[in-house]
């Protein structure tokens, strides 16, 4: 019987797939002098160092607050996605190694400077588990409204110094962060009663190189000649700064990796995105919280999770996303200009966003389509050979095989096999500035029993090719039994789902249909703006056994059609209700959108 | 006797210890597609990369120019000593390789961007030779002064805008180079008859920062509120932009390399320094140029020649250096400051000046001493083991031996091992701002048949731990039967040779003599002025059979003693000539100077 049993686990671990850990090694960090109430950088750093060629090694820290400052810390010059490039210092360098825990017992650790905390690149199946990340000083500034003068369009703004340290001079206000002097630069109004931006806050916005910002006594600043609309008062302006220096440090970068778990992470701060994950082969998020600390409303930057380039599967469970300056999630590949066909199966090609620049876009072997670049639509599939990077903006890429004739217009590539699936259950995405969840990728999409609550679209599927160039037109898409609040309290035309391409400048439709199989069914809406469902160039759109009910949590608005439908295909909305709302909510068609099904719904009104 | 002669040639081939080259391989580029006429980065990067592992290999330019862009040129994040870190596109990026040869064949290599033109990093036994460097656009802006308002402070200018494309805004005037906005930054003035500073330019100096610009008519600015005094009609403002972006584009970037010889060789322009050289054993520059092109009167924004960290000998024969916007050469090694002992024989080391930073201070193997910081003296010598770099700003040090107690105060230390000799003979220095050559190093050091007319010192031995942070007090220096010319038309207090520790901050004078074994002889002093050397903290210092004659070129001035003595022991002055004066010329010692032979002068007047 025994003999039986040791021989059934054997084979269910062997069947498991996983790499073996048994018998790892755990190691308290205490035991190498890494204790609360010091700078425990370089002896963090040392310790990595010595085990990142064992395999399974777990760092314990036992329960503390652990401090990490930038002047002894390792540093690399990194490509960063979505970040400004540049040397970075380094909390927990994971380069090259496997089946590393970093379990922090619920510790928090806190950085003093301009550093990126937790880097891995070229890991295989990493745990990131039990700690939160905080910075001793913002990379933002949240200035309290203490006098709004409509008719002067200048207002008073209170700074608390200790939190915002700042200079004046030329009347321009300088805020003094980790050796950096940042202007205002880009800024939003927050409403500390909802801890969100403020509705209608794109009225307010400052004017960073118009503002004249002078002392009006008592750490107060009087800022003029900077906005349309003056912001009310007890509403807080939040600033901050400018490109190339406001997004030097995401929490966590994950780069070239695979089987990662982020588990029970809280991210409280950071000078960019708490996550950013590039060319990554499966990860996982569970209990991953990012929020703000108590002192302040806001709390990233910039996006709360960004993935680009990945693969297998990225899975969020039990996430709460709240506070940030940016998205809650965006999920995307990229698209890369071909700048000219070189002969023998050689492109020069350029990656768009200066964002992406340093980007590992392809290597041997990977699939690749080739498209017009301003239909985004493919015109041939082929593999890579070879990618020599010249620089960070330009590299020759060789591939197996080019159609016989290339097109005469303009091209642009993308990377067929480094696009993931996606799967959310359960997770929270809300007070934040833009957007809930952003997603392109060519992988199975499956949101499912989360609650979304953003100032611009709940969730976005979007692509382009002439602003973010973020590819991914999708092709299985399940968004089904989600609650959606007040989605777009921005006051813009935001919509519970925006499906379509970005078209503009240069880029226009195609004879294809861009997106295809998007289903949103069986979600609950609470909307003061009746907005459910906007869709162009999805072939394959179900809309199904939703519940769109009036919310009074907002002023009421009409700023569209219910459901918006433009140049789509094979359409069908069917058994959606409509309660609460004082007028008919519409549904509205392009005369080239065919094949459309509206049955059984409650409350709409089809106009023709 | 066929027999003999050649076994004698062998054994001379095999005693001159050169590396074997015969039957080296000759390249010629065109038969790579490099040719004029187009952007050859991309073919010449790739040559490169396809000869980079044969040994003894010339690419062979025919006479042309040449173009290189930086859009597919080769990149790296690159530290260059004394200059801007960060990403560095190349147009001859050579490194690990050895014995290659780029022969120009008088070609110009033209630069069309940010790239530095030719890097050398680990390479054994290369030359370049018979090219010229030059941009397409100017790293500065000469700006003709067309009205002089003294009584205003202001004047106006006029600019080329082909050559030198700018913007106002907001009563500032930014110029446009290669993508980046550079606004006025550091500036002088320059006369263009002499092709020089004007004399006493430091009056003229613009407040960059305070300055406000405003429109004239016709490409012509109006300057104010940012001169003490306006300098004359006539005049050529020059303005050369401000760090981190003015000091991006050395030509000539070596490091780690050994036994390289840089032969007619012409540098017309940079974004900083000719030539900068880091630790690297053995260099000869034979009959190197760097001039002004004819549309400007200014060359590099900085050194022409730069030497840091190296050993072995740097040897320069016949080559004219004019118009930098700074020195001729600078020789020197680094005080890096001593942030800790950390026990068991390690030192935290942090590199002290900000554009060291990234610099190769020491490797296993190297001897240092450790300094007081303060008198810059040393305490004790002992051997690196090992070096462990943390980041650009700092390292730990481990070396074989520590003394039983270290001192109270605070430490540096300097790399023994990495100082090299100095040979220059029959060489051109001149109508530069600063100096014509600082040398700090304690190897052999050899300046005769020279020509030296520079703005501010002719030669300048210092060494300092507060400021520029470059070591290596002098031990055996020879300066002999060179031309100093108008030495220090800047107008300030600047000798044909000053040696002095530079003391300021915190910095004092120790108990033993900082510098020894100085001999100035047999020099030709053409002077306005009347100066002829200062030293401080000298021992050994002979100043003999030199000749001091009068010079109208510039107004007559009395800015201090010819010869100045401050804390020197064993001073030798004899058999110096003076003519032409209409005052007697001064010769000055402390009461702390020691051990003075003054004797078989004529003209001088001793001061007690």
């Amino acid at each position: 019987m025994k003999h039986s049993l040791t021989s059934l686990l054997l084979v269910v671990f062997l069947l498991s797939g996983h790499t073996c850990t048994l018998g790892a090694e755990v190691i308290n960090v205490a035991d190498h002098g890494i204790v609360p109430g010091k700078d425990v950088t370089f002896a963090v750093n040392q310790l990595i160092q010595d085990v990142l060629d064992k395999d399974g090694v777990t760092l314990q820290f036992p329960k503390g607050q652990y401090d990490f400052y930038p002047e002894n810390a390792i540093e690399k010059y990194r490509a960063v996605a979505n970040h400004d490039n540049g040397l970075k210092r380094m909390g927990f360098p994971l380069f090259d190694c496997q089946n590393i825990t970093i379990d922090g017992g619920d510790s928090t650790f806190m950085f003093h400077g301009r550093m990126v905390p937790v880097t891995m690149d070229h890991v295989r199946g990493a745990t990131l588990k039990n700690f939160s990340i905080d910075w001793i000083r913002s990379f933002h500034a949240e200035l309290t409204v203490v006098e709004s003068n409509a008719n002067e369009q200048s207002f008073v703004v209170q700074v608390d110094p200790e939190a915002y340290p700042y200079t004046l001079q030329d009347s321009k206000v300088l805020f003094q962060r980790f050796g950096q002097e940042d202007p205002i630069g880009s800024n939003i109004v927050f409403d500390p009663t909802t801890r969100a931006p403020l509705h209608n806050t794109r009225d307010y916005s400052v004017n960073s190189s118009r503002a004249k910002v002078t002392q009006a006594g008592g750490n107060r600043l009087r800022i003029t000649d900077a906005v349309k609309k003056s912001p009310p008062v007890g509403s807080v302006l939040v600033v901050y700064g400018v490109h190339p220096t406001s997004r030097l440090c995401p929490a966590i970068h994950v780069t070239n990796s695979q089987d990662l778990r982020i588990e029970n992470v809280t991210v409280r701060e950071a000078g960019g995105m708490a996550l950013i994950v590039e060319r990554t082969n499966n990860i996982t998020l569970d209990h991953m919280v990012v929020t703000s600390n108590q002192d302040h409303l806001v709390a990233t930057r910039a996006d709360a999770t960004h993935f680009i380039g990945c693969k297998g599967t990225i899975k969020l469970d039990d996430c709460l996303f709240e506070h940030m300056l940016d998205d809650g999630i965006n999920v995307h590949g990229a698209y890369v200009k071909i700048e000219k066909y070189l002969g023998d199966r050689e492109f020069l090609c350029e990656i768009s966003h200066f964002q992406q620049w340093g980007l590992t876009f392809a290597e041997p072997g990977d699939r690749v389509a080739l498209l017009s670049r301003e239909t985004i639509l493919p015109f041939a599939e082929t593999t890579v050979e070879n990618v020599h990077v010249l620089n960070e903006h330009r590299f020759v890429m060789t591939v197996s095989e080019v159609p016989e004739s290339l097109p005469d217009g303009p091209m642009s590539v993308e990377n067929l096999t480094w696009y993931p699936d996606l799967e959310m259950r359960n997770n929270i995405i809300r007070e934040n500035r833009a957007r809930s969840v952003l997603v392109t990728t060519k992988g199975k999409v499956l949101i499912e029993n989360n609650h979304f609550s953003s100032q611009m679209h709940g969730i976005l599927i979007e692509g382009d090719n002439n602003k973010w160039y973020e590819s991914g037109a999708v092709g299985d898409v399940t968004i089904r039994n989600n609650v959606f609040e007040n989605i777009g309290f921005s006051g813009s035309q935001n919509y519970p789902l925006l499906a379509s391409p970005l078209l503009n400048g240069a880029q226009r439709m195609g004879a294809g249909h861009y997106h295809r199989n998007i289903r949103f069914s069986g979600n609950t809406v609470k909307s003061f703006n009746g907005l459910l469902v906007q869709a162009r160039s999805v072939s394959g759109l179900t809309i199904e056994a939703n519940t769109l009910e009036f919310s009074d949590d907002y002023p009421a608005a009409d700023p569209g059609p219910t459901i918006d439908l433009d140049y789509c295909d094979h359409v069908t909305i069917r058994a959606n209700t409509v309660t609460g709302f004082a007028r008919p909510l519409t549904i509205q068609q392009s005369s080239d959108t065919t094949n459309v099904t509206i049955e059984d719904n409650r409350g709409f009104h089809v106009v023709p």
